[in-house]
């Protein structure tokens, strides 16, 4: 089968590969559809995870499953299903801690593109198919399914490791896909004033469409005095940082009231 | 003064009393609007708080200040105020520990109309001013500031103790005032489908509105088996009782899913 | 082979069985040690689980593993092995909630001698051996080792629940098994006083060993006004209940401080 | 009165200052018994508060009552009281959020020595007695009372932050008063293995003592590999650090295993 590779730091192009087989407990999934992620670009061309040689990309898909391992229950060939970025080893310590997302080591319930091959292929190997897919209501979009997969439910897991309580004063810094989904996440949750932080118009406008009341620019100075002043010298409850450098630490300590998170 | 009383159990009545005094802290509030609470019943009708003897009634109220004690910095004679129903007295180990509602003894920040004069009256007390008053805004109006006092804050404070999670199923026992609350609360906080549990036509249309999506009448039969059905065996994620017999806990059990609330 | 078994509600007898067979993930276990727990009694003679027939009893062991299945990575023939006496299936919704101990249905994580056949038996099977068995350390006794499977667990469990804090006063009541562990548990846990319930004069002995401060017997009146006296009208931090009928919960309410757990 | 002064940045001296008075709800104590803290040193000669001029110094003591306003309910001239470091202000928002210890700002529950006079004078002012002072009891000597005024409940707090289960592995960086006490407080709250970061004789000896099992020596290579390397590549449950520079944030994240603190 074709797929589309990291052949190496740096470099991409489509591959030969064996097509995947499915053990007792998996699934063969065929993308329906799939997204590009920055993540992609950060493992290809700043070699975030280290050196891969012909490791096929993509973590975000909806497909369609063209085969099951002997022990799965809950999915059967034809179903169209969603696929979340993150498919942990639900049978291990870290899983049986609460942090399936670390199976087995920190971030390692990451294997997309990573671990394994990815979905940008004729079709990918799904690990646990129980335990890591999801049906894909009839009600819900393809193009909406492939966000759920990493976009939504990252920007969201913000959201709730912010802990919202009804009417906080919300920072959301950065505004990428990932920082409108904690706006969104925030405000479902409610949130009563959610402040973000960018300045492309398109995302300012898609901010202030998933609930941003306030939008605070970079590019017009200092982010937290910016923030201090529009809160009148209060700051906010809860900041959620979706892209910066680590630097913004200090930022989030200053703009946070006392006992925020 | 005049002041509305229970003059004892079962008995009510318009009675002449001294116009209280503020201490340092303290404030001294003519009414603008108040309301009536189930509470006031109880303690007449039922002697929920046992025996009182000329005891002003009332607890939900918003009014003006006309006099501060001399410590008081955030409010001054004019200002139109938000009292709550509960106002504890902050400087004890209650609230040190986080519990203001039970300073002193248990429920004991539940003042007016149980341990002093409540608010129906020309004038009542406001212990501790900084502490347990707020300035009503401009935009919000007397009515919608009396209800914020008890019906909306106990039924959004069941709603925050209920820890919804985005897409929670609720469960919400009685829609009375303080369900209905409970219920916009579930809302405001993310909950994906919430059950509201009661009977009257009226109360079941503002249940709706409030955004109960399903209504479970306990008149059509028992409660755990109707919601069982509604949610294909699987039962609810939280539930928030607003009225019932304790009997309602075996309810709750049988309903909720195995680690939900 | 020779197993003990109920035979029907209120009748026990030793049985011939099939030895049991491993399936890709499970182990098969000869006992070393074993105990009885009061809820084989329960099970039996109050038909606590309902009617079975023929069911081997026993859920507390020691044991050998003789056989492993193909996948199972962290145990072999002759390893020694503690059992708990709750085997969970880890690959289900309840178990990524994080409560493994429901997994299926509410208490289903405990299967033997309720859903299958327990450990009083030549050899028994164990579900998903990686994740529900551990190694027994050299310097752990046998005995100790079947102590761990449910006793101790249980108790210390009901100290982890009630989120002891330093210094904290916690009330025990009942002194069985699992209430001295559950003592033990909260003075490890940093408890600074802990006031064991029970009366019988070994038990009352064992409570002083593993930690409890005071004892208060039942027999000399009702339990929370004893407690309230104790400890000066101020109540307790904590309460565990670990044995007595449903009415206990009002005593933990009166003599709990506001607040408590 | 006299007084140990910080007479500005890297001067500190002894002056005469008037004897303060109390206001309605608040204490004058004469010191039996103070401690210097490294805070001191930090206030005078490197300025970490800012500029301050004839501050008297010092906030650990234990004291003699000598004077209480006319409000003031628990204590009385004559009584043997702890002072604590920190002495919040209980009426603010923060407080009734939960963090008095910042109350008014960050970190601003701190008055002695940063918003008033210390306690190295011949008497000193307590804010808020009831709520800020503790009677001495008498099997409690008044050098252990001192040092619970600041290094035994700094370090208990970062126990109790660190949220330590029972058998829990935990990291302590640092081994000076702050960092022992955290060692000691993990003790008692049921850690398993606890490792101390430090090098000096005296101290590794003291933390022995309070209860760590091994000793990580910054001199002797890495302490994020030394850490990994004693537990065998599984890294810790908890870190707590008390002391060192910003950048051992990274040595906390290698070292704590997912799901860490």
């Amino acid at each position: 089968m074709k797929g589309f590779a990291m052949l190496g730091i740096g470099k991409v192009g489509w591959i030969e590969k064996e097509k995947p087989k499915a053990g007792p407990y998996d699934a063969i999934v065929k993308p329906i559809a799939v997204a590009p992620c920055t993540s992609d670009i950060h493992t290809v061309f700043e070699g975030a995870l280290g050196e891969r040689e012909d490791m096929l990309l993509g973590h975000e898909a909806v497909g369609e499953v063209v085969e099951v391992g002997s022990e799965v229950k809950d999915f059967k060939p034809g179903d169209r299903v969603v696929v979340p970025a993150i498919t942990p080893d639900w049978r291990t310590i870290e899983s049986q801690r609460g942090f399936s997302q670390h199976s087995g080591e920190m971030l390692a319930g990451w294997k997309f593109s990573n671990f394994k091959d990815g979905v940008f292929a004729e079709f990918f190997h799904v690990n646990d198919a129980d335990m890591n897919l999801a049906h894909l209501p009839d009600n819900v979009s393809v193009e909406a399914g492939v966000m759920i997969t990493d976009m939504v439910t990252t920007g969201f897991h913000g959201a709730e490791l912010a802990d919202i309580k009804l009417g906080d004063v919300v920072a959301v810094i950065g505004i990428g896909p990932v920082g409108l989904m904690a706006i969104a996440g925030a405000k479902i949750q409610g949130a009563g004033r959610i402040l973000g932080v960018g300045s492309r118009k398109a995302l300012v406008e898609a901010a202030k469409f998933y609930g941003a009341t306030d939008i605070v620019n970079y590019k017009n100075g200092p982010v937290d005095e910016q923030i201090m002043e529009l809160t009148n010298g209060k700051g906010v409850d809860k900041v959620i940082i979706a892209g910066a450098k680590p630097d913004i630490m200090k930022t989030a300590v200053k703009i946070v009231k006392p006992g925020g998170v």
